[in-house]
């Protein structure tokens, strides 16, 4: 019982969206159980859409700052929970060490639920393929993929690769701004508290740090996607993963963090850069919270928070 | 703190379901992220599709069976963490009384993910509006909906019906026979066990029950919808809630409830009918997890649980 995670609350809610109104369609006839046959759904009426989902989990006799856990894209909240090799999470890390944590699914992920409405959002969802996940991911070469050889010295648990693809959900490529209201929501409902975010989660808790500077007194962007263009204002550290030349997306991101740092560097002293193969820690995956030295790269990140607040 | 809530361990997995190959369409290139804008997505790989996703939560020093609670008809497991007026829900209520509680998004339920490959499964998913909620769920009738004014007594905490609505996802209608395997998958993964299901969550439990009588020790069904032809072999516990007669689904349902209830009496004395407003609970709404008697019916199926393990 030595890692015993003591709860005064825990619950969830919903924040931000908006309502639409559907009228002047025909009602049909839906077999929603064999015991109702003949249900007559009506598609007119009030839609709630657009939504963040957000759990939380407040250790009894906390006394810092609440931590926001921003998923990626194509993943949910769960990605916090535990690894795909069934080890404690870093909701369970961070419980641990006396943080109030908020997990969010953002719009159209997870329990956010998403626009079935015809004509509201456009475009199709992608979903990620297994290989997807191994080559994205930066767990291997694509080519490695048939003999799931991953990175030398890859820090990710590569036989729970089946349980990382079960993780993955529809993702639109057009919500993203919709995603940044509904975080900025979160975070006006929740007040001061810290946003660690992961990829497309990362870009967005960086732009929402810059929007309410007030409210997010630091922030931990891990491999972010989509930055803003202006420097943090608030302390930020950038966490980077190894191999980042190896894959496409990544590459590309490199150029995109160096640029960011180069401003902010010249704005002043607000983002820390914790590139973790120079600093000791390499294998990692774009994955920090599932790879094998998922607890100790949580550590770090907790261990420069209190450097901070 | 008399209320906190201990945990030895918390966590999260997915069950069941299958992998589908996906070959021969052409790559597109996607705007994941403006930092990523010549991403090519590569459609053609191995996806996981038609598993559950599981959370749990193990009280430390538990000695009871644990719980696995099965969400209805579109809705996820959020629906037993907070009551939509944000009390705690019946996950915080089970896990204080000592019971571990084992939440599942069933198929294509939130945090499960759906299939979004073209062709693999029938039919469009139907999403519940506000007035749906209203009507469907027992709140009121739906001449009343404009004026918010519910049934008499009602238990439902009506200036959360927003809140509510947001709890919903989009759900088939063709895809009952893929949940029951995947909480079939649930129960093989997870042993010994008592489900609670609501809805359609119900007529699952009840059907999962009927299949795995070595497993499932109990199970406890509200307002269950596809129940299974033959009475139960082990305990089962019917909760009916109030002003049934008032909407065509339950109305419906309580004929089938009936036919099950006299097969079972034939057969032996497995089941126990709980109709709560003649047990002097009135004003429930087909959501009892919801209302604002919530604890008590929880407290209710606790004691009768404890009578039959």
């Amino acid at each position: 019982m030595d890692h015993a995670v003591t709860l005064e609350a825990m619950g969830s809610f919903y924040v931000g969206g908006r309502t639409i109104e559907v009228s002047d369609h025909e009602p049909r006839s839906v077999a929603i159980s064999r015991d109702t046959h003949n249900y007559v759904h009506d598609p007119n009426g009030t839609y709630a859409i657009e939504h963040a989902y957000v759990a939380y989990f407040i250790p009894s006799g906390h006394s810092t700052i609440p931590l926001v856990l921003v998923h990626g894209g194509g993943l949910t909240g769960a990605c916090w929970e535990s690894t795909p090799d069934g080890r404690p999470g870093w909701l369970t890390a961070f419980l641990r060490a006396g943080w109030p944590c908020y997990l969010i699914d953002n719009v159209e992920r997870g329990r956010a639920g998403w626009c079935s409405l015809p004509g509201v959002w456009e475009g199709e969802p992608v979903l990620r393929s297994e290989q997807d996940c191994w080559t994205t991911f930066r767990i291997g070469l694509v080519e490695d993929y048939s003999r799931r050889r991953p990175f030398a010295g890859s820090q990710f648990p590569v036989d729970a690769l089946g349980e990382l693809t079960r993780q993955m959900v529809p993702r639109w490529t057009s919500t993203d701004q919709l995603a940044e209201r509904a975080l900025t929501a979160v975070v006006d409902r929740i007040g001061t508290c810290v946003l660690i975010g992961h990829s497309q989660g990362g870009g967005l808790s960086a732009r929402v740090a810059d929007a309410r500077p007030d409210k997010v007194v630091a922030s931990v962007v891990l491999e972010p996607a989509g930055l803003p263009a202006t420097p943090p204002r608030r302390p930020q550290a950038i966490v980077l993963g190894d191999n980042r030349d190896k894959h496409p997306v990544t590459h590309q991101l490199s150029g995109v963090w160096d640029r960011y740092r180069d401003v902010a560097l010249e704005a002043g002293d607000c983002l820390t850069w914790l590139d973790l193969p120079t600093m000791g820690h390499t294998g990692n995956s774009h994955l920090f919270m599932c790879d094998l030295n998922s607890d100790q790269i949580a550590a770090l990140v907790g261990d420069w928070l209190r450097t901070v607040l």
